[in-house]
């Protein structure tokens, strides 16, 4: 009896996998993957190939969700489904697995480190303070949705941090330089005060590698500033309790006078 | 140099750090763990020192909290400190890593997988409609929170799904059981009907191991039910997308009759 087998290889590079996930995929009788939801910048499928003894045949967009490659493989066979983070965060994943399981293959879920709890850790921010997660896409004719900007604006009135995550698309990765201008651009439009270059925001660049960047500052300087190669991810800082602002200062380079205004 | 490195384990058992957190605990001069803000269901303290080759000092929250046992050894050594789930969750890590930096320690943090996500995954719900995370504490004299119940009734209202984290107690771990209780006991103090017998709930358990619990019922239907061992976890939906219906339905038994009254 087949089987498909979703796989989280976690943040940054090969060795960000799970003892569990690594035996997996190394169990498994066929590999693949994608990097189009998100991506291991710190890796690449040659490296991931050696880890697991096996070729991995990586999938584009078209193919894990036109495409019934994997359903037909797994019918059979053993199929690990290697996926960057947690492997059900992209919508596209739920759906596949539904597709496999109504086509009467069992599913499984090896689950992944998560971007979304590891940039709260990086920057020292409650994770229980965090209100809905939001991302910014890549500008196209026609769509540029203004629901990252209000969910934001949500989130800050009811004193909640915000994780803005960015689009990928490609090999082309949504800087958080990008992104702060798009919120620049939302704000534009909108005019509610939610996202000016004098408002606080935090910025996680390459969590998991050895050089992680952990800054927060105010928006305008943050623009100015070299915040390195991707991945990026922004929060905005709703209501800071004492201890998430001396993190800030203590870890990310908050500026004095700007920790003095989350005080009470 | 010393050095304090924050370790997270994973979900369930000692197959669930990664790599990554594996080589660094290797390579540490002295390990230390606790496991009073979450715990690995699946494994033991001498499971982790065979798998580590070292031998690891299991910490209460005294000891944590008050002493400085870790950050005096890592003045001079490479300390790892070994948490289930992420290690940077709980605050009281967030506030150990301060006070290591004040003492001129450097301190790193390896991301573990969190059951934040995984809860989500797990149900096939989507991460970006989780409202703010809450936890049930167990009651105590003059300690009986509204709050948990509170955050449900706001992430509802707001069309968003609610994760709410059970408590641990040295050895006691809430049971969803008890958790529903005691928000059915919230709902009879306050009685805004956001948490009654006939509410749709989802209820996960041991994730990470090889028989999980994924479940999604009304309360009262779930109270009855053998829910076997902890750790637990409560899901509160908000708004479902026909494809979260169809998760619960297909991987959490979700009944139709109630899949319908989701259905728009």
């Amino acid at each position: 009896m087949g089987e498909l087998v979703f796989i989280g290889l976690g943040l940054y590079d090969e060795r960000d996998v799970t003892l569990k996930g690594l035996e997996e995929a190394r169990s498994c009788d066929l590999l693949f993957a994608e990097f189009f939801t998100s991506s291991l910048v710190g890796t690449g499928p040659r490296r991931l190939s050696n880890l697991y003894g096996k070729k991995i045949k990586v999938l584009t967009r078209e193919e894990v969700e036109g495409g019934d490659i994997m359903v037909e493989a797994a019918m059979s066979r053993r199929v690990g489904f290697l996926v960057a983070g947690d492997p059900m965060a992209a919508t596209t994943h739920v759906e596949l697995r539904l597709r496999a399981h109504r086509a009467g293959v069992s599913t499984r879920v090896v689950a992944g480190v998560s971007a979304l709890t590891a940039v709260a850790g990086a920057l020292g921010l409650q994770i229980y303070k965090f209100g809905r997660i939001t991302s910014i896409p890549f500008r196209e004719e026609g769509f540029e949705p203004l629901s990252p900007y209000e969910v934001v604006g949500m989130n800050r009135a009811a004193g909640l941090h915000s994780l803005v995550l960015l689009d990928i698309q490609e090999e082309r990765y949504m800087t958080a330089g990008e992104g702060m201008e798009y919120l620049l651009g939302c704000e534009a439009e909108l005019s509610k005060g939610v996202f000016l270059p004098e408002t606080a925001i935090c910025v996680v660049g390459r969590l998991g590698s050895s050089q992680p960047l952990v800054r927060a500052d105010r928006v305008g300087t943050l623009l100015e500033e070299d915040l390195g190669t991707p991945l990026h991810a922004l929060v905005i800082p709703g209501k800071l309790h004492f201890m998430e602002v001396e993190c800030l200062s203590e870890f990310a380079g908050l500026p004095e006078d700007l920790a003095q205004s989350f005080n009470p």
